[in-house]
């Protein structure tokens, strides 16, 4: 009896518990958390778990030192120059990686073993070639599930996928990686459809925060946010089509980069819808710890002929600029009244102008300049053009296992979507909505002369476990195909959060200072398409000023 | 009565002709031919008016050497230089594209007080300031009539769009070609609805092909080829969605160049149909004398921040590369049997193969590395494309004015679309068939390590008007996205043609050796999408082996 004929004969409840527990059991028993510690993780816990994988003995000396105190370029720089192995590198990834799934089920696939056979080859060809393999010789990178990777499965959270045999391609992006000399050791949670924010499916069940367990760790890259809070990966790739990397980089006190579409190459994953979409495309992009690790990863990828293996990507390269030394411009979109801020949102968003002010940046307000419900209206256009499959092919893919939709679906209402009828015409008419909103927006920029768009990631810190809902600060930047970059700054803070409290605004989702304390605020930086260069740069500017801010304010 | 209700109780003839006359009229007497020319001119006609504007007494010497002698890289140094005054320039290609309209009728809107007044101020500003206002300072530039200049109409051949009001705005690439110093002076024709190849139009009549008056121009941007064969201009613009820049160039005897989509700004013009298309984008791109105009042309308007003016496209720079001194690998695709090559182009082909393999270029055929119907497949899949728009609008906007739909329209016909029905759903399907086409090339294109390919623009020379039909080997490299260079190679010669006179094969159009005799032959090069800067490189190798060996042939 075959393998998928096997699985035709039992419950989806089987088939997914057995895929996962085989997944589970390639964790080496020496990596395994005592119960002690498993038997309080659970998605009702109010536990911040960071710190474990630091102290609960797993990890040597050294490998706490390789994965928590430096940043990828200088792990990088390190591997290149034959200061760490690879081998030493990967082996602390792997382990850290497995400890942080045990904490938040932040991975599917783990592919210990081969990541460490490919760091021993790393290590072997520098010491017997002399040189590196390139630019990422020997680095340790984690990807989302929807990446192929010859030889493992990309289930993305259906059930049904199980069924499939493992892939025996690699998605473009993955044989760039490893042709830049690239470890690849895991691959990361998402929620099933990857359309919503909670990274949760029947497969792999859902990631939870390592903040605070109970609260969302986002999504849809939302195994890499967590995974990279815990400091289980030094660089992971998500993919982002409102918000899907810069959400959970977010939630989570992570850095995230959504270059502009087909500038990283996006091709060769498994898909969670039809395949042919068009009106709005995803990006690939970095989930990191600092601007300058997306910068490098952005320049590490486009210094490959990315064409030669995706051919939907736009042949540009990586464009080399000279420091920048100016007074900037940033523009600032604080708040849509549709979606307050919450106090602590508040607060992180003045205290960001406030000090980007300080260090001499000239602060607009663009709001008031701009259509005003634009925000709005990019939201309902963006999920129409997400609503134009007449097959509903994820809504398919689902019932085929008989396994449940996961209920985070469910809390993604965009009221105005009541009546659309996805069909020829409206495709037409959505393209002309959405360029007459890039139309606004550039005529801002170019009349403003704006170097960045400063705008929250969303209206409070991370919600508790299916609250997120729609992310219509996220979603702007995908409709415009700007650039924008998640950077985490302050936390929640009680006291220091109250004097922000509003008087007669309904908070949505409800603002709980116990539950929220401690949990990571945090910013994106828009740049214009095709601009990710000058949006890195604005964000690396930016993210000093407010890292030196941090520790003046508490 | 305001004008448009005037023109509303007119028959649409009554509408055209005054419209016409109306800007006939605006030509000065001077530069008026005199009848014992014009009466020979008509569709019908044999002739070869090449030689007119030269020989017609209404251009000064100087005046002659201006249009002639010189490309328009060479023209704009002068220019800038102040070797030349704009004003004599500009007057020059005024009264030449006055005559090339008379044996032609190339010209839609002339602008030639605005032109002159214009070329007046570069001169007294290179005077005053001592530095030229841009690269393209005092030249004059020549534009298909769907671009928008303020104040003229953009008619684009539809008698409804006479009741328009001049424009308000100019499109993008109006005001950066203004930004960078150039001088407008002329519209000119197009088919009504843009999408056939003989320009012909209720109000501006049919442009006819200045090497034999009975041939088509070819469209869409026929005005701007018949008027670059008569030297009536240096430097024009075209746009091109399924070959409407290369046909144009090719039938006539010049160059042209479609980039890849979005690279040079096409927005805000008058466009024949709905707005909102997506499916496959036209490119804006030049219609000129040599391939290194073609590359002054697109480095002069990407040196703008193209992007301010135009968000809709990529904000790539233009790149400057190397002198090329490699030996070339070109693959060819000579013919599909579908379209067999008439005895003049079989030819033209292997001639240029020959020339090109004599140069020490490596000489790939990839007809049989590709799969084998690709081009109809191709072409099927863009005219699919070219059919989503369920309101039919260009033939509603036609209707509107009660005039006829030109013929020329009823001969593009593709059997395989027979059945279509535009739907949502096939929308999804033409994506996933075009990505799988455009996967199959790029696989050859770096499995064979490819610079560019060859291919004809046609199957034949210019055919009789209204004997174009579909444009198989032109669609190719809209449906792919790969910018393509027209280059003039040999001419139609009864006696050198014979010998490829195939029996049996069955040309469409027929092969009429008298009827095309010493009609200008010529082929496409291919380039990757967005390796625009490669292509014309390429081409330019190319061009200049093929230049060298047309004066060893005859």
């Amino acid at each position: 009896m075959s393998a998928v004929a096997e699985i035709v004969n039992q419950t989806w409840e089987t088939i997914a518990n057995k895929y996962r527990e085989q997944t589970s059991a390639k964790i080496p028993s020496e990596w395994l958390l005592p119960s002690s510690i498993t038997s309080t993780v659970s998605e009702t816990s109010v536990q911040n778990v960071l710190s474990i994988p630091r102290t609960c003995g797993i990890l040597s000396e050294q490998e706490i030192e390789i994965t928590e105190k430096y940043d990828a370029v200088t792990l990088a720089e390190m591997l290149k120059e034959g200061k760490v192995k690879s081998v030493d590198v990967t082996r602390a990834f792997c382990k850290r990686a497995a400890v942080a799934q045990q904490l938040t089920y932040c991975l599917t696939e783990t592919m210990f073993d081969e990541a460490l056979e490919r760091a021993k080859y790393c290590d072997d060809y520098l010491a017997k070639e002399g040189k590196p393999l390139g630019p990422l010789h020997g680095l340790p990178i984690s990807l989302k599930d929807s990446f192929n990777v010859k030889g493992f499965k990309s289930t993305i959270g259906y059930v049904s996928f199980i069924a499939n045999e493992p892939s025996t391609t690699n998605s473009a992006l993955v044989s760039i990686l490893l042709n830049l000399g690239a470890v690849l050791y895991v691959k990361t949670n998402i929620p099933q459809t990857l359309m919503t924010a909670d990274s949760q499916n029947n497969i792999f069940l859902r990631t939870l925060n390592p903040n605070s367990l109970h609260l969302t760790a986002g999504g849809s890259s939302g195994g890499e946010g967590a995974l990279s809070a815990l400091k289980g990966s030094i660089l992971g790739v998500g993919t982002d089509i409102a918000g899907s990397i810069r959400i959970p980089a977010y939630c989570n006190g992570v850095t995230g980069f959504k270059p502009s579409t087909r500038r990283i190459p996006y091709g060769g994953q498994t898909g969670p819808g039809r395949v042919g979409s068009w009106a709005i495309l995803a990006s690939a992009g970095p989930i990191c710890r600092s601007v300058s690790d997306a910068h490098f990863f952005c320049k590490s990828v486009l210094s490959a002929d990315c064409w030669v293996f995706d051919e939907t990507v736009v042949s540009a390269p990586w464009r080399y600029l000279q420091p920048m030394g100016k007074r900037l411009k940033l523009g600032y979109l604080k708040e849509h009244a549709r979606w307050p801020l919450s106090p602590t949102l508040s607060r992180v968003f003045d205290e960001a102008t406030k000090a980007l002010s300080a260090a001499g940046h000239v602060m607009v307000d663009i709001e008031p300049l701009l259509p005003k419900d634009i925000m709005v209206d990019a939201m309902v256009t963006a999920f129409k053009m997400f609503s134009l499959d007449p097959k509903q092919t994820p809504f398919s893919i689902i019932k085929k296992s008989g396994e449940p939709i996961i209920p985070s679906i469910g809390t993604i209402v965009v009221e105005e979507m009541k009546g659309f009828v996805p069909d020829l015409d409206a495709v037409w008419d959505l393209n002309v909505e959405a360029k007459a909103m890039k139309e606004k927006v550039r005529d801002l920029w170019v009349k403003e002369g704006l170097d960045a768009i400063l705008m929250p990631v969303y209206q409070g810190t991370a919600p508790k476990h299916d609250n997120y809902g729609a992310p219509p600060y996220t979603v702007f930047a995908n409709l415009l195909d700007y650039p924008s970059v998640s950077i985490p700054f302050l936390k929640s803070n009680k006291k220091l959060d109250e004097p922000y409290i509003r008087k007669g605004v309904t908070y949505a989702p409800a603002y709980e200072s116990e539950a929220c304390e401690g949990v990571p605020g945090g910013l994106q930086i828009l740049g214009r398409n095709m601009r990710d260069e000058e949006c890195l740069d604005v964000a690396g500017v930016v993210e000093s000023i407010l890292r030196m801010a941090e520790r003046k304010i508490v």
